[in-house]
């Protein structure tokens, strides 16, 4: 079939990508000897970390893969006992791997990082596009292998579960099936994102506050015992977490398209349900291409400009193709389909990701006036910037919602327009959409890869004490990297919300099959009724338990960092004179404990609270959930990434000699503002786009159970 | 009718218990000229405020006026231009009425606490137990007028609509058009609280910013230009503010109830329509019951206990007197209904009342686990403190929620056991748990009261330079007023959580009715379909917009005091001296100009947006749209409330004594936390309970409009 030789035709371009980009990172020179320790030294720790964690998930995962067998076989009992077993089996099946693609997934983001941050180090000897390629394209080696492991995932177990069986009803039950596959990716990434992002942000403050603060060391200073746990935080935060989540992203979003494609058998046939596989495959290499024509004519030149250009490209090279998808997946049986209404749904798609980047460009970037305000309200102290920042987070809140709103509203009208009178034709409009806005997800996440990449690169330069114009370069693309970690954030809650409405869909689909009824009638969730009342106020709620518990994650484990950094401070004489060094094993194991530790109770709020409602309150309720949480979800996430974006340009900008420059009082406050934004913006917020999606794959899942 | 005796009985009782009481208040001791001449200034301030915010809202409700009779005469003219207009007029005369007795307990509450400070100010002199009187029975005026006036104008107006009426379909009517009334009083209360709660903070924090940072100088220091500004704003905040709230919560309330209780005059007659004016008739009896028994024996007694006594003994006797209320209102027209398990809604009403009181206690007082974390946090600096303190106001949310859909999943299992087979029964058993909660309004309220008496009352004493042993008894009751503030606030967000479902479910009743369908049928809000998706969605963002808004909206506002104060100091030669008086008056007029310009944008936010959506995507979505803010209002206000409840108080602990007491490094991080809680608890949360129930009325009042 067609479809499947340009899925897995890609699939192999992508290998051959992943590997030309590896062997041009692995070839280039790894620097000084003193670079090489210091790069050691942040691989041996997350390298440890991610061991430490992955098992720690391994175990949670065999729990609840019992668990997920158990829930299917016993809620799918009436349909005879082999078959609910070979459901419950294949269901497990599907969490397993994907949970596996997921780990693998955030191993390889970290790998490549932590090989990439080194040689772009050395290469900003050689000028800052050397350093620029070696970081982007250690970035494009995770952006590509997360969005290829997820499609060839997601493919081959379609066709193993049966996509290409004769029999309509076995093709028809597939997209269902692999719903595991999405929770498995949901899950590792919630504990990835969680314990990672409270590494990172734990060893960034315990850093700070016993460093700089009582101390009075620079940042990145190699006297400071959790120096190099900080350093390690970047990697395990920002590329295995982020790798984990928009792995889990295609993942869920894919699989939630395909179980609305279903319902438009009849006017598409199989085609209807491979379309969001077949979208991804292609936007796969329009980012490869993107990715090899990004360069800066020289050290003058804008890294940042030539990021957006590859974006551009990408983008409009989107555009181009998904004409031609759509035209040829998208026509119906009868070719009668005007399948220029569905690209406008893709349209809409691509149009919103570029709304999302430039909103969440203009709350969080430096010459606009969100940040100008915050840096403002700091010359009258640290209360009023923080009352600054919170009102600007919430208010960044409006524009993205209201766009969201407009391009389901748009998308979904499209649909019902291309295909008068067919049931959930508006719905698949919206999920053209979504695929729309994933077309862009491999150069994106490579993007958003060379952040932590140039970050770890500043470290290096600045510990090993590299020249002046080294460290300009490698401060050049660390500005560029954290302006792009800001975009890759707001493009990820943009998708996730756009994604909100399929997935919620999919779930009403999922709960006609299971009553019975046909897929073009209705399931209303009444939210009059008081069951699905309260399912939504408690899923409200779940949204701000689950921030205050990762926010307060990173306060405790900070906590064992601070103790740990006094000790040695203490008891290793000679550190402060740069004689004896500190023992920086010691500090990374223990971020690592805490962080181990404290990811655990807000993991497992989110996994048993829609459980518990599904099984006391019923399917509707369930529903209920699922909706507010998702929603309420996506406000929150975004109210704290640009908040906590917002924060930490307004201290960058004071930095730069605003309002007194640096050590002034206004930055004294501007520092106050940066750490209160670092566990939203990193932990919490994150970690919620991940919710978003886990809530939707988990309903799916365990649906057999619910009342 | 027994039940109009009872109703306008218990208004005469309470005229006379006000009059009494306003009495004993004006027969006191006004203390030295000093005072009198401090009083007076704040006197004249406070009551300049209220005048021009009140001719500020006049105009916008004039303007308002227009649009609710053109809309209700447009949207009604199916029903032929008589009826139109007979329906747009009374419609619009109810909301004039519900605005002006709104305006009017604001009037009262400022009135009763700019004359009852400084006479408990003198009290003092005559020991703890007469300070205590005078500052309680000033508070119960406020409190007594304000839930009095509530029921005798939603009484008065029922009757006036054909509450006596022959005619059952004339009965049947007339509690949607007195919806109008709680509109009235919703929109006044909106304002009032925002500009209220704008004034209050914009003037703590300009006069402390100026002059407790930048120029060092004590709290109340008369050399202060703004702390008269800072006295009137506890006035209008506090009093002004809240009383309005509550007038409107009240009103709101009962007046949902009422238009629940026509589904069921099949079974219970005009009875079931009465009953929520009945009971709370009592709740005003029993809170002067309750009113009259709080006394202290000596200087030593706590205070707090004794306001503790009097809320036990006034919810005892409402448990008591309810078991009659319900067994003669609500037995049935055939006396064969089941009245216990109604009485059980009832209790649940109650006992949800006592919760919130303690959960709120919990999170918000000294010696317990969240404002001890918080102080600790603060050893750490500002920082931490931020984050630990966000992160327990998030986590407050969670038990109230639970409580909440406890109390309403209860109440509706009882309500349809008690009326097994009958439409709507379970709805009308939360209501009755709603009445159950408000019984004790009177009393809350009358202790709300008492915080910003006793505040002013010590900022008397303090400015006048009165004797060591005066400032103990008014620091001692100052204390125990701020308790009392936090938890009437846990009590007003408690009330109005509650009444989210009878107030949407109101919405869903009147939809029925404009569609034609019997009130027995079921309306579903279904939120799958897109329309209704994205109103919940924009439901979630308006919450945190209006939040932003009105955050920023005291920032702005303090700006202007800080720049008068700054200018004051340099241009008065002599202030710091205490030489040259500064001209307060000039400050006051500043806050009074800055919070009414900063109160209108938030304001119409909420205002506009649900009528859009109601115009552009119909009454299902607006239906969903309601239901999301109120619920997300909820979760946020909770939130902001004790979030701010918890930094004050964690402040108050350091200055105590603990982690190294005033002036310590703990002791400034712990005062930034004071100053971002203070627009949290004092203007946007306070703010949010009036917005969970103006979209309500809001909704109803402009229902026939909608697509």
């Amino acid at each position: 079939m067609n479809s499947y030789f340009v899925i897995y035709g890609v699939v192999i371009i992508s290998i051959l990508a992943i590997i030309y980009f590896a062997k041009f990172i692995f070839n280039q020179d790894k620097g000084t000897k003193n670079m090489q320790e210091i790069s050691n030294a942040i691989s041996e720790g997350a390298m440890a970390f991610l061991k430490r964690q992955y098992r720690t998930i391994a175990m949670l995962s065999v729990l609840l893969l019992v668990v997920i067998v158990l829930a299917n076989y016993l809620g799918n009992s009436s349909k005879g006992s082999s078959s609910a077993l070979s459901i419950a089996l294949r269901t497990g099946v599907a969490f397993i791997v994907g949970a596996l693609c997921s780990a693998l997934s955030g191993y390889i983001g970290m790998y490549m990082a932590v090989n990439s941050n080194i040689r772009a180090a050395a290469g900003a000897k050689k000028g800052l596009n050397k350093a620029l390629q070696i970081a982007l394209k250690g970035g494009a080696v995770t952006g590509l292998a997360v969005t290829t492991l997820s499609l060839f995932g997601v493919a081959t177990l379609f066709l193993l579960y049966g996509g290409m069986s004769s029999d309509i009803n076995i093709i028809k039950e597939a997209p269902s099936l692999i719903v595991g596959f999405g929770f498995g990716a949901s899950f590792v990434a919630l504990f990835a994102q969680l314990g990672g992002g409270i590494y990172t942000k734990a060893a960034d403050v315990g850093a700070d506050l016993v460093g700089k603060v009582e101390a009075g060391i620079p940042e990145d200073d190699p006297r400071n015992p959790a120096v190099i746990a900080d350093l390690v935080g970047d990697n395990v935060g920002d590329c295995a977490g982020r790798g984990a989540d928009l792995f889990e992203s295609t993942a869920a979003e894919n699989i939630g398209a395909m179980i609305l494609g279903v319902a438009l058998y009849p006017v598409f046939g199989i085609k209807g349900i491979l379309f969001p596989l077949v979208a991804r495959a292609l936007g796969i290499i329009t980012s490869i291409i993107g990715i090899f024509l990004v360069k800066v004519k020289d050290d003058n030149d804008d890294p940042m400009k030539s990021l957006e250009v590859g974006y551009v490209i990408t983008s409009v090279l989107n555009l181009i193709l998904l004409i031609f998808v759509v035209k040829f997946m998208l026509s119906g049986l009868n070719g009668n389909v005007n399948y220029w209404l569905l690209y406008g749904c893709a349209v809409t798609g691509i149009i919103l990701s570029i709304i999302f980047v430039v909103v969440t460009n203009y709350y969080t970037s430096i010459n606009k006036r969100p940040v100008k305000e915050i840096s403002e309200a700091c010359e009258t102290g640290a209360g009023t910037n923080i009352i600054k920042g919170i009102s600007v987070g919430m208010e960044s809140t409006a524009l993205p919602v209201v766009f969201i709103s407009l391009a389901i509203f748009i998308a979904y009208k499209l649909g019902s327009a291309a295909l008068p009178g067919v049931a959930n034709a508006g719905l698949y409009g919206t999920a053209i959409a979504t695929m729309g806005m994933l077309s862009s997800c491999a150069y994106i996440l490579a993007m958003d890869t060379f952040g932590p990449i140039t970050d770890n690169a500043g470290g290096i330069t600045e510990m090993s004490g590299a020249p002046e114009e080294i460290r300009t370069i490698t401060d050049r693309l660390d500005a560029c990297g954290n302006t792009t970690k800001a975009l890759t954030k707001g493009y990820a809650v943009g998708s996730a919300a756009l994604a909100t409405f399929l997935l919620f869909s999919a779930y009403l689909d999922e709960v006609k099959k299971i009553l019975g009824k046909p897929l073009s009638s209705w399931f209303a969730i009444d939210i009059g009724k008081p069951e699905v009342f309260i399912a939504a106020f408690i899923g409200a709620m779940i949204v701000f338990l689950f921030s205050s518990t990762a926010i307060r994650a990173v306060g405790n484990a900070a906590q064992y960092v601070i103790l740990e950094v006094r000790r040695q401070f203490k008891e290793i004489p000679g550190i402060m004179e740069g004689k004896a060094k500190p023992d920086y094993a010691k500090c990374v194991d223990i971020v690592t404990k805490g962080a181990l530790k404290e990811m655990i109770l807000p993991g497992i709020i989110v996994v048993i609270t829609p459980i518990v409602i599904g099984i006391l309150l019923g399917k509707e309720a369930a529903g209920g959930f699922l909706l507010v949480t998702t929603i309420a979800g996506v406000v929150m996430a975004l109210f704290l990434n640009n908040g906590g974006g917002a924060w930490d340009n307004a201290k960058k900008l004071i930095e730069l000699g605003a309002h007194g420059g640096k050590n002034s009082e206004a930055h004294k406050a501007a520092v106050v503002g940066d750490t209160v934004g670092d566990p939203f913006k990193d932990t919490a917020g994150p970690s919620l786009h991940v919710l978003i999606k886990l809530v939707s794959t988990l309903t799916l899942v365990f649906i057999s159970l619910f009342r």
